[in-house]
Formats: structure tokens, sequence, C-alpha cells
């Protein structure tokens, strides 16, 4: 509808040049950071420079986080390092900047320019959605790891939040016998609301050797010396939860439990999924605002 | 365990009598206000007035609610009445004392006495759990009212909250196709994570003809005369929230439109796993505050 | 399409009347045996006797079952008896006749007058979506008459049919905790990957005692004395297998077991429905033929 | 219980060896081909050839299956080549021989000796517990394979037979839209039962095009030229079907069409479970032949 309209898609990973695919239906798209070795969605107008934006552009969009450095653009799919101040500079008195955790660096800049900066991940659509790929993500390692079905298995998640009943939902469905654990009586109802068994957090050293596969979802360190020890062997512990995660894993390599830290699965199994729900996001976001 | 503990059941209806049956596991019960016809489980001891009680009980349990005029203890399977004033004369200097929907007037002379007043009612896991009759209750009306099966027809629950998920989890195993509606976009991105199609509230009034069952869970008129003339003629609506409901009753009454308004479904439909619940309840409080 | 192509509906209960409206929309429908109080979907030709028919029907259309008695039709919904005899002589020599559960003597009737006979009820199609209605009469009875959810009862289908398949969905979805008793190693295999547990039926008389709920679907005595012994107080009995049962029901009633025999629940339960499956099937089945 | 008898466990891949462990409960075990660098479950104990039998053993179980070349035992875990004859010469004349595929040289041999032959792979209940590992391992590969989640996506399955219903189950959980291709009307139905939309297998040709995942279980060629051409691009097309597969693999090739053709996934993605299920078989043989 608005072709007049311009985005600024700045770095990121596949996922946003997915995001810069699906803005195409209602923007001009420019993107700056895809140059090694990816093929840009059709429509998307590829810059290798700032300075090739011939006017500012109605919206700016960085990548999830927009920096790792508080200096430079994450461009993870470029050659070339292209900072902040830069990008922003191409930005006229009206343009929107969005960005994926955006962080104090980015923030402060916006502020003393006068531009408004939406943080997108800080929605609850999108935090809800992008639990499906990672429970996808972490039942694919589950599969490839394990010697067994799923069916019929013993599994533990840890948490009750938005990972965990992704998971409840697709572990299910292939007959797996879920726990959940928690420390509010109320998780523990919808857990079996949900069809799981409930464990009070506080019992998961006395039987957290029950369980074939392990789904940790909480940001802190449950998974000490002393409940690793309890652990059966062959139980696979799959870490979902974000840095510092939820397993001392110098101890569970010198206990020979098997852990993967997987982190930031919905990029890495389902960048398409994981671009249409941040475009998506964009989307309602606009809606909400009357902008757009 | 407390054999030597006791506790005071004071009025209520079916689920009130079960629970006293459940607590005479751990405690010694006294229940007044079942005279009616009501055979009591084994080991509760039935009074017929406060002044029976030997000493103060260690626990009073009102019902839910505690009292419907302020004065009197809500003893709906009693041919007595009994003030709340007379029960809590009943109280020692530790008695604790229970209460669903405890409601000022009972909580001020609670305060007055310096006796501590826990509303069970507003525990969530209680609330949790009696979504799931709620639930129950709620799909046996409509499979009484309606001439079709379940199976394949179209249902909307407006509200995304406890009982909108429960609803969830029964209608997709009868193999409903669900709509939620809801006003956040978090809500309908759930809505979608639970394999439902998500409507957002303002499209109510355009779309609610779409269905042949309605299930609203809000309580404030979502259903006035605008979305009311909508509805598919057979379309079936059941009001599950609570005064003042969902819908304008009046006119739906004008229009011919079949709306059911349910309400304290748990009570009704399953006063057993009702009473189990408020139990068990009781049982997390203890747990939690260390006593019983 | 063929409006000008004739169907003779005779008899039945309120289904055939709600297949007479469906056929409505590709048919000219006549429709016989509905005087008593129903009102017929729009578009149906109600005749109050053969002679009404100006000329031979394309298709006669006969209830389930065509004739309780060898020789009047079956017209629960009529205050007048029709002989099968009186509507078969409207036939011309192309007319095509349809019966659910036609019987000996419908056959007989035919096959002397070269009418083509075709019975809807041995339908593989028709079957299976007869499962799903009566499922749920089943969980509707169930709802009805016990005091708990069902939500985390225990429940013991006996059979692996297609009706056990239909109620192994619906009450997983309620959460209850599944039980299938079969003989075949197959359908113990099968139990298990629907998500239920499996019982070898030689088991019954020892285990039947753990169940709060059970749905008979094999129409042979499982249910005699020594298995009723076991029953745990207050479980539910559903038999919903065919003549003669799968209840002992004298001794039932003696040893205070609550069964219920419930037959034809389709058409009890949801009559729409059941309708709609009937002349879904009669569409297949013209389809299959290349007539119609 | 029966540590006195022997089992002679010949040859076979790791479900094979998982198998023999399972044994050892209940039986002296003895295997032979497992020198490849297999760490035998405890207790078996593995032999170099056949004369260290120092008696004939109760039971011979061969692998699946038994010879791919009617003279030698199927061994891919071993450096040696052992053939059936020598295997069959360690009988006496009350060993019972199992295997699975057993195939006519071997059936041949058998008779020949007079020993009783049984063939695993013929139990409904192995085809049907085998169908929930084939499932996982079509899951995984699409779930490795796609660059989107399984969730909302399209999937078609062609067939409705064992593999299909356990597909079912997962992808539903997974929140896909699952279709189901059959011919006969009454798979058709099932489809439906199942949550599924139904698919009349003579429309496959033009509405092929839909779906973004095909799973093909029927061992016919559906997927020829005219099918494969209307696939949507990016489709992802599975072929579970035993040889000769459903595909024109030289044609899906030449139309760059992604297909993997994935055979024998049980003893791939799970032989843990694979070899559970067949010594469950085993004991389910033995039980209902009142042998062991």
């Amino acid at each position: 509808m608005n072709t007049q309209k311009t985005f600024f898609v700045a770095g990121g990973d596949l996922r946003q040049a997915f995001v810069a695919g699906h803005l195409t239906r209602d923007y001009t798209v420019y993107a700056l950071g895809f140059d090694n070795n990816v093929e840009l969605p059709g429509g998307v107008i590829p810059i290798e420079s700032v300075c090739e934006l011939h006017a500012p552009p109605d919206y700016i969009l960085f990548p999830i986080p927009a920096t790792n450095d508080g200096e430079h653009v994450n461009m993870p799919l470029s050659h070339k390092h292209t900072k902040l101040k830069d990008v922003l500079e191409a930005a006229g008195p009206d343009t929107v900047v969005f960005a994926g955790k955006a962080g104090g660096a980015l923030a402060a800049m916006c502020h003393l320019q006068g531009l408004p900066l939406i943080d997108y991940m800080e929605r609850e659509e999108l935090a809800v959605l992008n639990a499906v790929p990672t429970a996808e993500g972490a039942v694919q390692i589950a599969m490839e790891e394990m010697p067994t079905t799923l069916f019929r298995q013993k599994c533990l998640i840890t948490g009750c939040g938005r990972i965990a009943k992704a998971l409840i939902r697709v572990l299910s469905g292939f007959g797996m016998d879920v726990t959940i654990a928690a420390r509010k009586y109320g998780d523990l109802a919808w857990a079996k609301v949900y069809g799981c068994h409930g464990l009070p957090i506080r019992e998961l050293a006395t039987r957290a050797g029950e369980f074939d596969l392990i789904l940790n979802t909480v940001p802190a360190i449950l998974f000490g010396q002393k409940v690793l020890k309890q652990l059966k062997p062959g139980c696979l512990l799959i870490d979902l939860a974000s840095k510092p995660g939820g397993v001392d894993f110098t101890m569970a390599k010198e206990l020979g439990v098997k852990v993967i830290w997987a982190l930031s699965l919905p990029g890495k199994v389902a960048p398409v999924t994981a671009g249409e729900i941040i475009s998506n996001t964009i989307g309602n976001i606009m809606e909400e605002r009357g902008i757009g």
C-alpha cells in the first residue's frame, strides 16, 4: 500500500533477510550487510553503504541484538563493519527506529538524535511465537541425540513459561511422559491441566534420576553438582536458558553428563519462520501506533 | 498425622462436605450446616450448634462465598441460620480462619478479633484447577443443547484466560474448530500456538456470525445488540463470565438468541473434584506457611 | 444439478428428516412419515400417502432399520402405518432403493421386483463417522452421571474398534487416563500408540476395580458376575455394544452397579450430524457407481 | 526365569544387539556377528563361530532381513561371513527359529530340517509399534531439511495405514495442518476423525501444489512427472514406502524436487527402541504359544 515509504534494514542474520523480503509487500526496502554469500529475497534492494540512500528512510530496522559491542551494527552476513552512528546519520526527523534487544548504546544515540526507538523483542506476541521454533529446535536435538524414540520416554521440563508450554504441546504429541518442575503452586496446577506431572522444584535433587531427557528453561543454576550426580546414565540434558544458563557445565563434563546448550534456536532451525514472526510483530506495532 | 488438631467446617454446599471428608485424613473435623438431607463423608462429626465444640478449633473453614448478606454463614444445605459472629466466637487465640471470597464483613470481624484470615479463592492453583470443571460443565451444556456433534463445528471463545485455555484443550479433543477472540496481540499469539484461530476482538461484530457455539469468558458486555444481531440462527451462546456477565440478556431474548448463563459450574457438575481442589489448596497453604 | 431427479424418503427418525433436507440441494424430495409434529427442512415435499407420487421416483430411501417387523416401514414420527410393499409399488424399473440395515424381508421384496438395493449402513465411511456422535453421546452421559470431572479420572474402554478409537481422542482431550482392554496384541499396540495403557482382556477380572468409568464396545458378555463384583463402588459402566450388549444387566442390578445401556446414540444426541453423515454417504455411493 | 534355556542371536544390526541384551533377562544368550566395534550389552556372550556353542540352543534368532543373498546371514556388524546353513546346523530337534522377513531360502532350509520357523516381522503388534520410530525418523528429517517450523505448515500424507496414523499424532502435536490423501472413502473418513483434511487420491495431481511437506507411505508411483511438476517450489518430499518407493526419482531430480527416500528408519533413528519392540514381540509369541 505504502510503496512510497522506505524501510532500511541494517544488518542481522538470515532472519533479517527474510524480514526484508516480507516488508517488500508494503515498502521499498533497502538492505545493508548481506554481502557474504546471501541471496536476498526478490524485491529487496541491496546497498553497500549508507550513502547509497538518496533520502532519509521512513524506518530503520536493526537486528537481534542490534549491536554486540555498542559501536558497530551486528552484521554476521557481511564482510564489512558499519557503525551504528553511520546508520543513524541516514535518519531524518521523522524516521522511526526498530531494534531487537536494542541495548543502552543504541538507545542513547537515538535519544540524543530525538529518534523514536522501538524494541520489538519486548513484544509479548514475538516472545510467545518464538517459543515455537525454540521448542521445535530442542525436539530436533533430542531426536538426533537419543538412541530411543521420544515416544513413552520420560521427560522433565524445568520452568513453566512460554517455552515450556510450547514444549509440552509438541512432546505430548510424541507420546512422551512429561513432568514439569516448578516452584509456584499455580504453575504445578497448569502442569496438571496440560496433562503433565508436576514436580515441586525443591524435589529436583531427589527425583532428577527418573528422566531420560531434561529440558531446562530457567536461567539459574538448577543443575549443579548435587542434581547432576543424580542423573540416569544416558540422560540427555538440553539447556535452553539464556546466559548464564541453568547448568554447571564444568561439573557436567566432569561427571560425564551429556549437556547441550542450545541458544538462539529460532534463527538457526527456522530462519524463515523467525523472519515472519519479526515482520508480523513490526506490522502489529505499526497498526497499534497508527503508523505505517 | 495431626489427628489432635481440629477443623471446624462451617456451612457451604456439597463441595464443602467433600472438603470436610478429605480433611479427616489429617484432622478431627466438625461440620455445621449439612443437616438438610446430606450424607456427610465418613469420619466427619456433624454438629448442630457451635456450642457443641468443647474447645476452640485450630482451623475454621468458611465456604464460597463465606456469606451472602455479610451477617450469616452461607449454608444452603441447612435448615438453620448461623451468624458469622457465632462461628467466630468459637475461635481461640491461635485459630486460623479460611474462607473463599471472604468479603469485607468477615474480614473486618476477623481483624477485630485478631484472627488470621486466609482467602483460598485468591490462590492461583485453585483458580487454574477450577477452570477444568468449569470447562467441562460448559462442554456438557453445549452437548446437551446442540443437535450436532461438537466435532468439526465452529466455536468461538472470547477471552484467553484460564477458562479459555482449559476449554481449548477439551474442545480440540472433540475436533472442534476453535477461534479465540482477544484484545492483546500476545493472547492472539497464544491462540495460534494452541492450534486455534485468533480473532482481534474489534472484529467481533463483523465475524460473530461464523460460529455454531460461542463461549464467553469476559465479564464485560461483549454481546450487545450489534453483535447479537449477527449471530447465525441456531448459534448457542454460553456465558461463563461472573456477574454482570458478558451478554445483554434482554436483547438476546428479544432477538431469539439462545443464551445460557452458566455460573458456579465446578460445584454443580463436579462437586467431588471441586472439593478436592479446595482441600488440596488448603494443604498447599499450610505447607507454604509451615502450619498444619 | 439433477433437480429433475426425485428422491422418495420413506420413514425414519429425525435423522432422515435432515437427510431429506440435504438431498434437496440436488433432487426433488418427497417425504412420507413425518406427520407427528415434525418440521421438515425447507424444500422437502411432505406427502401423506404413496399415491401422491405422480411418477416413479428415481430413488427410494428407507431408514435405519428399514423395518422392525419385516412388514411395515419403520416410521416413529408418523401416526400412520405404511407397508414396505406399498412403498415399493411406487418404484419404476430404474428406481434404486437405499436402506440402512435393510434386513431379509426388504431384500427379498426388492429382489423379486428386480430393484437394486443398497445398504448404506454397510459403508465403512458411515461406520467410521458414526463413531464420532456415538463417542460424544457416551461422553455426555458420563459427564451427566459422574460427580467428578472426567479430567484425571481412570477410564477403561473394552474393545479397540472404531468407537474405541473415537472415544480415545475425545477422552484424552479431557485429560482422562485411558486404558484399552483388548484380546489381540496388535490392538494393545495401538492402545500404546494412541497414548493409552493396554490391558490384555484376560486380566479384566483382576483389574476392573481400578477404574472410575468403563465404556464397553464389545457385543459379548465381558461384564458377568465375576467382573462386576470387582468394580469400584461408584464406578459408572456405559454399554455401547449393540444387542445383546456386553453386560449381565440382571447381575449388575443385583450388585448395585450403575449401568447405562446406550444404543443408537447418533440419532439421539446429534440428529443433524447423523443426517449429514447418511446423506454424504449416499453421495459417495452415487459418485462411486456413477449414478445420481 | 528360564536361565537354563539358551538363545542364539545370529547377526543383524544394532537393534539385534539390543534384543540380545533384553533376552538376557530370561535366557542365556550367545551372539554371533557383532565383532566390528560393537559393545554388546552386559550379559550377552559373544561367540566367534557356531562351534563355540556346546549344546543346541533352544532358540535361534535371525535378523531383519535374515539374509540378503539367500545364502549368508545378514551380518552388517561383523568382519566375517557366516552361512545360514552353518547356523542351522547348531539346531537340535527342539530348536525354534525366529527370523524377520525370513525369505524363501531360509524357510526352505528350516522346512527340510523340520525346524519351526516364526517370522516376527509378520506380527501385527510389531508393525504397529514400528510405525512410531518410522514416524519420528520422518519428522526428524523434515525438521532438519525445512527452513521453517513444522508449526502451521501444510503437510500431505499419502496413504492411511499404520505409519500415516502414527505420523498424524506427531504432526498434529506440532500444529501442522495435515491432509491425508487416500483412495477409500473409509480412510478419508478416518482422516476427518483424526482432525485432518481428506483428499481423494484422484485429486492428487491438481492439489499437490498446496503443500510444504509431503510424506508418502504408499509403495506405488503416486509421484510421477505429472504430480511432481505441480509441487510448490521448496516443497520437501519424503518417501517412506519400501521398494520400489512411491516417487519417480529420476524425474524428481530432473525437475529439481527435493526428495529423500527414507528406509528402515526404526533401526537408524531409535535402535534401542527398535530392539525393545522386537524382543517384546518375541515375548508375546512365546506367551501365545506357551513356549519360553
